[in-house]
This record gives C-alpha cells, structure tokens and sequence, in this order.
C-alpha cells in the first residue's frame, strides 16, 4: 500500500478542490493511503498534515466539487535554489518518517518550481518518493498544456458577471463608461474572457486590454470617445496588469503627491486610475468595478468541463506517479480538430516552471479587441453547469481542514 | 378592456423584471392591454414606449426571471414640487391621446415620489388615472412594507459573496485583514445580511459596521486588534456609507492633497481608506473588495422567494388598480407568528415616498454585529434557488426592450 502526501499551493481557484477530490478518489480505487498536508509544503514543515484517508470516514469529500478556496490551506514559500539549503533535508526526513511515497503538489508556476527542485533533490540523494504537479490556475499561465484547471470556471464567472454588468450599466439613457477590472498581472487570458459577453445584440464591452499590448492614455481617449459615437451605455475591461510603453503600472500613475492621511500611498488600481481619467478628460459619468476575489472563489459558477477536467488532473497525477513518473506535472492536451476532447498527459515540470505562456497577441484585434480564434479556444471550457446542493438558502460547502 | 402603462425607474434589482413579469401577465388574466415606458416617466415624456401586449407575441416573457436590470431601461427622473409645472400637464396629454386607465411605477424611494405626485395632480385636475406603485429596493429602505422585493436576492448574493471571500481570506496561515464594502449609503439593512455568511466553526465575518452606528476610527482599530487575537483571518463588512459622529462620510476620509495626475480627487471609497488605515496602523496583509453591481445585477442568485413575490406584487398592483385604487403601494406584510407568510396590502403611497426605514439599531450587537432578531427576519428572504436555463455556458437572458 503506497502513501500518499498531497498538498494545495498559491491562490485558490473555484475548482482546486475538485483536483484534490481527485487525487483522493484515485488513491482510494488503488489502496493507497492519502496525507494531506495543512497550509502546503509551509505548514508541512511544522508537522502539520492530516490523514485523508481516515478523514474521508467522516466528511463527505462530493462536497469539495463545490466548496471554493483550498480545504488544505495553502501558502506561499519558495524553496532556497541552492539544494544543499537545509529545508531539503528537514523535508526529507519529514517524508521518510511518514513513509510517504508519492508526493503531489496542486498549484500554478511557484508550486511547479516547487516540485521540480524536490524532485531533482531526490534524484541527488537518490530517494525513491515520486514528485508530481497537478496544475491549478485562473490566470491560464501555464506552458505545454492547453489551459490549467481553474481557469474555465473563472473565465465563465467573468463572462457571466461582466454580461450582468453590461446589461445594469444600460439601463439609463445618457451617457456612461463602466471600466470592469479583471484579475491578470502579466497574462490577459482571463479579461479575454469578458469578450463573451457581447450578444448578438449588445456590442458591449466594447475595448478590451491586456497586459500584452502596451497601454497608450492617449489612444485609449480616442478609442473611449469613438466607442460613446456607436453606444450611449460603454463597458471597458481591463486587466490589472495593463502597462505602458515604458513597462510603468496604470495602476501607478498616481501622482507621487496621493498620500493619504495616513501617510501611504493610496494605490487603487488601474480601474480607479481610469476612471478618473475618463471623468476629467470626457467629464461623464464613469464608474470602475474591480471584480476581485469572486473571480476565483465563486465555485457555484464553476463549469462542470473545469470541475471534471480538475478531477482527472488529480487522478492522472497518482496513476502515472504509481507508475514510478517523477519530476512531472499533468498536462491538458486538445484534440487538434473538433469536438473538444482532452487528453491528459505526463511532461516534465522542469519544462513547466517558471515560465509564464502570454495570450498570444495574434489573438488581439486593433490592440482593443479580441479575436474569434480565442473565443473557439475558451468556448469549450466555460460549458455546464454545477448542480449545488443549498442548505438554508446558501451552497452546502464541506468545513476546510484548518478550522 | 383596460389599458395599463408601466414603467421602471431607479438603480435595478436581480428582479425588477419579475415584478414586470407579474403586470404583464396579471393584465392579461384580465383582458388589458400594457404599455411599457421606456427608460422611465423621463423617457415616456419623449414618447419612448411599446406595447407590452403584442412583444408577448414574439418574445418569451418567463425569461424576464432571469434577466438582470431593467427590461425597460430605467431612469432617474424627479418630478417637480410645484403641480402647475408644464410636465404634468404635458404627461396627462400623453396619458389620454394613448388611451391609458392605469399607470404602474416599479421603482424606490423617489418613484413612489413620482406615483404619489401623479396621483395628487390626477386628483386635482379630476382624472379617472390610477396610479399605483410596485416597491422594489435592494437597500430595503421604504418604510411600511415589511421588505421590499430586491432586496432577499440582494441579501442572498451577499451572503454567499462574503462566504466564499470569509473562506478564500483564510487559506494562508497568517495575518490578515479582508474589508468587504456592501451598498447602502444610508440604511445597513443589506450589509447586515454578510452575518449569514457565519458558519459554526468560522465566526467570519468578525466585525460588521452599518451606517446607522457612528463610525469611530480609535474603535475600529481596537475591534481588529481584538479580532486578531482570536484568528487570524479576520474579514469585516462595512456598509458603503459609514459616517463618523460628526456626520462626514468614511469614504472621505483621505487628506485634501490626494488628487489624481489629472487634478482630481481620489475617492475610491470606505473600504479602500481602512484598508489603508489598517496598513499603517497595524501593518499586517489587508485587502478591501467592493461587492459593487454584481450585487443589483447577480440574477442568477436570485431566491425564488424574491422572485415570487416581486411577481405577486406586480399582479397586486395591477389588481387593485383595476378595483380603482389610486396614490397606493404594493406593501408586502409578514404573519405575526411563524411559519413566514406574506400577504399583500394597499397603502397610502404619500405615507412612504421620501421617507427612509432605518435598520433598527436594537438589532446591532455593540455597535460591530448584528443580532439574531434580524437573522430571523432575513432568513426567509434569501430562501429557494432559481433553475436558470443555460445558453452556451451563461444564463439564457432575454434582450432588453431599448437595445
């Protein structure tokens, strides 16, 4: 009976969870023996982990398809470069005195690193434990697989949210700009989403930005005032990350002089900062809307294509890490013609971390726009629906394991 | 055979179609035929309406349920004081050459405004118009009904909003603060309804400030300190318009110097100065997240209850408009005992317009929490889930009458 230790990483998305109930699920038709470990490899460190296997007697682990946020806690810790650091050998001996075999890490780019560096670690001390990654994202930034688990269910709440927004900001007759702010530092991938919103019938959002295309005030001025000529009612959405020419943050172009009274810089994001910027330089009204944690967190809108997806990630992690596969992280390969179909597949997670896969800017149109070839990639990922159980008017969710 | 003319008018609720939903199909029931202005009473006065009656012909009115905003456009219009100004006379004239018997105003606060000056002119100038207004409120703020229709949706998206942010907020093991800013700038009625989000093993949120308790800044800090001592995830809900002692808003709070590049001043809301407040002064991880439209527009979170009986207060309307009712509201009034039931009553629409219902400062806990009477009171609002038919991956809306 092999043993397993599994962990969560970085920022929740809406489907985590269902990668999680993956792993478990596979390990329980294998006879292995599930670890989790409480607030990722951090809290692994101070002996903190829980036997799942045990746990499962007791909770009723369907419910995690629905509960958003990480049921193992998460961090955020980089391990050292140098592999001779003590940390190495410390979790060595933590998963030798456990007995553990196969170590799974569910998480996006730091979390692959993190898997990488073990594994390499153990190849160097010639330990047998297997180390794979199963991948977990909204902001779809992974290379070599198609898309990461997470990023369907965020993609459809930012569709469905930025379409309830449109119709709402519609409904006066007078002139409006709503600027929607969506998550994304480097990579535009989840502001695309919003460009499925528009219906045959509503252009809006009508500018779309990413951070892949360098942000120009004085082009955005031009595209704002021509898109108020087709449209009273205007929706923007933006990515967080959207910068100029200059690599400089609009989330930064704050005067130096906006302190607050408390003496700190009040940075607002670049939403707020174009607001202002419509309001001084059009003068009409004009709101700004930061969509924020929901987008991640919103697991009653997750899409049952990302829910499934997530699970076979986690089952594919353990039947391939059963297999003896080390050093690896789960990726989702597409058919290449259509019906979408995806396989999952083994490659090596050295080729995975630390990289960053943009949204391709052939994909952009006008440098405000986003093209039809995007909108039959994340199509597929955005169908079905989650049937959540409710108790007392609000989703039954399954108690995380920190609490 | 009758002619009705409805009209929406104010901010949107997730089911101010329904209440729409509920004139039109109670007017059919009684052989009328309906009118819908377009974009309010402003945009009836330029001859902006359509026959409600002959679109049921080609469009399918059941998706009225799940369409988010006003169906009709909406806007924010206030009649003049003095009733022998040209407008009255001008809409009477529009009023008699279209024929109509019956006007319905599905709006708040300053639409009752509206049906009870309409319906004080009808009586001056002697005409047979009846006028009638449907309440609809995400603040629930008019007085007299026991709640308004918006308003246990609105709650029910608040509360599960907060949920999954009280969750998300916890997954790291460190310090951190989470501010939730909710709508309702004089009454705290819908950021109350985050204490749903509790559940028995997270008392997040922790701290819940309305507007009807004065905002002290020296209180607040000693309140998080406290709360950080017992866990270290600490979320708080604040209603957008707290306000401290001497009446000025929290949301203006920054120093006179912080203006944008652009010559502006930055107000970027409550919850964007605590978190601030809290960076200075406590120094650990905060964050703050403005619920903002999703929390009028979130149709799909609707609770059928909501649903169910901003229809009935359309029929209401439409019924005792029909029986010769004139200057009234649609008030919705709870059975004095359990099980909850709702019946609804006529009242003097003079007796609401331009007043407020205030949350009930009994109902608050030591100024940061609320109380198990207003548990009681919201619980049934937010009750039942709508089976919302899917389109492509988003819910199936129907086209607004002004695109």
């Amino acid at each position: 009976m092999k043993k397993i230790l599994v962990g969560q990483s970085g920022g929740p998305t809406a489907v985590i969870n269902s990668s999680l109930y993956g792993v478990i699920k596979e390990a329980e038709s294998r006879d292995c023996e599930v670890y989790g470990m409480v607030n990722g490899i951090e809290g692994f460190l101070e002996d903190k982990y829980v036997n799942l296997t045990e746990k499962g007697g007791e909770v009723d682990f369907e419910l995690l398809k629905n509960t958003p946020a990480s049921y193992l806690g998460s961090c955020r810790y980089k391990l050292p470069e140098n592999l001779n650091e003590i940390v190495y050998r410390l979790l060595f001996e933590k998963f030798v005195k456990l007995g553990i075999d196969i170590v799974l890490y569910i998480g996006g780019n730091d979390s692959m690193d993190t898997v990488d560096k073990l594994s390499r670690y153990a190849h160097e001390i010639e330990s047998d434990i297997k180390f794979i990654g199963v991948p977990k994202t909204i902001d779809n930034d992974l290379v070599i697989t198609d898309h990461c688990p997470g990023y369907g269910s965020a993609a459809k709440f930012v569709a469905g949210t930025v379409r309830d927004i449109v119709w709402d900001a519609g409904v006066y007759d007078r002139p409006v700009v709503t600027i929607v702010e969506i998550m994304g530092r480097h990579a535009g991938w989840l502001t695309a989403a919003s460009v499925l919103a528009r219906t045959e019938h509503e252009f809006n959002p009508f500018l779309i930005y990413l951070p892949e295309i360098d942000f120009d005030l004085s082009i955005f001025l031009r595209d704002v005032k021509d898109a108020l000529t087709k449209s009273k009612s205007v929706v923007v959405c933006i990515s967080e990350g959207i910068k100029d020419s200059a690599g400089k943050l609009i989330c930064e172009y704050e005067d130096e002089s906006t302190m607050d009274q408390f003496g700190h810089k009040m940075l607002a994001g670049a939403g707020k900062v174009l607001e202002h910027f419509i309001k001084s330089s059009i003068g009409c009204k004009c709101r700004s809307i930061e969509l924020n944690l929901p987008q991640r967190c919103f697991a009653q809108m997750a899409s049952t294509t990302d829910i499934e997806e997530a699970e076979m990630a986690g089952r594919t992690g353990v039947k391939h890490a059963i297999n003896g596969q080390s050093g690896s992280m789960v990726a989702l390969v597409r058919a290449k013609e259509p019906p979408y179909q995806i396989s999952f597949e083994m490659v090596p997670v050295t080729d995975v971390c630390n990289l960053e896969k943009k949204f391709p800017t052939d994909w952009i149109k006008r440098g405000n726009d986003i093209g039809d070839r995007f909108v039959d990639y994340v199509m597929p990922l955005i169908q079905g629906e989650h049937q959540v159980e409710f108790e007392d008017g609000l989703p039954k969710l399954l108690r995380p394991i920190y609490r």
